[in-house]
């Protein structure tokens, strides 16, 4: 099959490229090195060392398993850029991660926000239209994110739920109360996609992704110059990849607030399970589903008790902070989202355990000398546009 | 009160800049004139003649009224416009309605799908920051649609409902199934806005209007220079006011479809009170509330009925042509959307009679010279997008 990957040179992206293309499939790769600009703008990086480009990456790619990878570096809201791959490529599934992924980058300021926003909906935009244009039989397997629904009191259905009113019925999309304009964004592109396979029979499948965290695949393992990046500071990294970072250099784990917030995590090798499930089982033509992408779900609280016991046995002394929440959301809440779509088509969860996290600090503790300690504190607050009038 | 009219140039803007101006309050109604360039673009025109530009508009209100209204000529997409509008001007409510208004003109082509998109959201996050930044306290009054909503089969409640599920319950925002890129737009911009006003305690008003019919305003007939806009033509009219006109000029009403798609209406002078009630009755800081805005609802088939009855009693022969429909909509489907907030906070309606049709008759005729009547048949199609590769 011909798979375009989306954001191809990304802590996902990458991994799935070389993870299709070992199992016989024509990859094609398209980034524009948005986040490592990110990076260097902030003066952070991954904590793995990456090669230089993403012909570079697959280069190497080549002479360790043999395959190609193709590569188009540029950005999607290029409509000469997307035009050409989608012409040239003629993909059969798209698989999606060619965003901006962060919630903190999202709230730094206005140029973030409005940034995030042009981003990931003018290039998902072109990628429909493109689809439309040159493969409207092709399958789009798009990257959501758990965090479009937020926390409601109510169970969370797979996008779509049954709702009885004044004795009528109808199955609708779930209501989504998203929590940054990055989560936003997610938002509006479902909207989008829901639309073009309701109105041109486009086909595609909505990931709707918890927190991904672990650092190898079976491709990454094959040599360490394919290794993918791993991010642990304030803007890029997340919960449990921090934690254990926070760990191996002996930072206290910082959790935001009470630390009840719970959401759904994924090892990073289900992530290519579930895109593969999905690229392989493909909806009908206009249809549109959704699929809650995770397979166990944490409080911070718990996941911080997991690294700090974990530690115990790996000789860390672990210590948890509770710092002041530098986001706005409910710290205690019912969280109860249902995860049965992928599990029905095969996904064979790889839970979370102690010698997970522990193999987890080893490979942390072999680029120790990488890591900048200094951004890993959160600085970017939800409520930092709360300021006095500059006049009057 | 400092009240800000953003598109202040338009069909509503216009009369609303004068409503408010009458009432004793401080205006200031910023446009870029996008309407206008899209009609000059598209070869069509407003049925009445509109005076060169905003600051002449405001010379002759001055002249007639002797009342100041403000004028800034500007996008909203940039941020330098924006912030000084806010710095200067520090309104304490923000009526929007400076957005592209259109379904068709979204879904002419990838560029206007883009562009309507960039236009709408991004200028609307520009507002939201420099609210943020500028007025906190202040009121946003931001015009959406009914549109938003679609056919669901249930009914459609204003903006939130209490969802009953799995034997818990939450009061959620109502399930958008929107029917055109444009609609999706205004989606969008309603998501933001929920965000910020809980994120950053900011209050927004969010009216989700119907269709809106009629020609003239209290201020509009204070002196043929203040003539607002009327739009007739496919990308731009809307369905009674396009109506009127067919039977004025002898073409025939064009029923999209079937023609049982059924929809909210109002007359323009009740889009003036239902803003004015939304203004002088802000919500509490934090607080998003959504408005259904129409008065009563009506099938394609109902209206055409009507402006055949009143045609009959001026002796003009209407005839109905079933087109084809250039959308992708059900053409028969429930619907039943509550709209009691308004009528709470006093709105009166003016409901539509044979009497009023028979006086737009009258108004329209009076400008039948300026009637352009090619470009009234829809030329644009919601399905254009489907066509073959251009190569393979």
């Amino acid at each position: 099959m011909r798979i375009l990957i989306l954001g191809g040179d990304g802590y996902l992206g990458w991994p799935t490229a070389m993870h299709f293309s070992r199992r016989g499939h024509e990859v094609h790769a398209v980034d524009n090195y948005l986040r490592r600009r990110a990076h260097a703008e902030a003066g952070t990086d991954s904590l793995t060392a990456i090669l230089g480009s993403l012909p570079e990456r697959a280069r190497v790619w080549k002479d360790v398993a043999g395959l190609e990878i193709g590569v188009t570096e540029g950005d999607l809201r290029e409509w000469d850029v997307v035009e050409r791959v989608f012409r040239d490529f003629r993909p059969e599934a798209i698989v999606h991660y060619g965003e901006m992924p962060s919630a903190p980058y999202s709230m730094i300021d206005r140029e973030h926000a409005v940034f995030t926003h042009d981003n990931n909906v003018t290039g998902t935009l072109n990628v429909l239209w493109a689809m439309n244009e040159f493969t409207p039989e092709a399958h789009l397997v798009k990257l959501g994110t758990m965090g479009e629904y937020g926390t409601p009191n109510i169970d969370i259905e797979e996008g779509f739920i049954q709702i009885e009113h004044k004795g009528r019925a109808d199955v609708l999309p779930f209501p989504k109360l998203p929590g940054s304009f990055y989560h936003l964004t997610k938002v509006h592109d479902s909207h989008n996609i829901h639309f073009v396979c309701r109105i041109w029979g486009l086909r595609s499948t909505d990931l709707n992704q918890g927190v991904v965290y672990g650092i190898e695949t079976d491709e990454t393992r094959l040599d360490p110059r394919l290794a993918t990046r791993f991010d642990y500071d304030e803007v890029f990294g997340t919960a449990l990849n921090r934690f254990c970072l926070q760990a191996v250099i002996g930072h206290p784990l910082t959790a935001y607030g009470r630390g009840g917030q719970t959401r759904g995590y994924l090892n990073i090798v289900d992530t290519l399970q579930c895109v593969e499930l999905s690229v392989m089982n493909p909806p009908a033509a206009g249809e549109y589903r959704v699929f809650n992408q995770f397979t166990e779900q944490f409080s911070i609280v718990e996941l911080a008790e997991k690294v700090h016991e974990a530690g115990a046995h790996h000789g860390l002394n672990v210590q948890v902070d509770h710092v002041d929440n530098p986001r706005v959301e409910l710290e205690e809440h019912y969280y109860h989202p249902v995860h049965t779509k992928l599990l029905d088509l095969g996904l064979r969860p790889h839970l979370l355990s102690e010698t997970l996290i522990e193999s987890m600090f080893d490979q942390i503790s072999a680029h120790r000398d990488r890591v900048i300690a200094d951004h890993i504190m959160p600085a970017t607050r939800w409520r930092a546009g709360i300021r006095q009038p500059t006049s009057s």
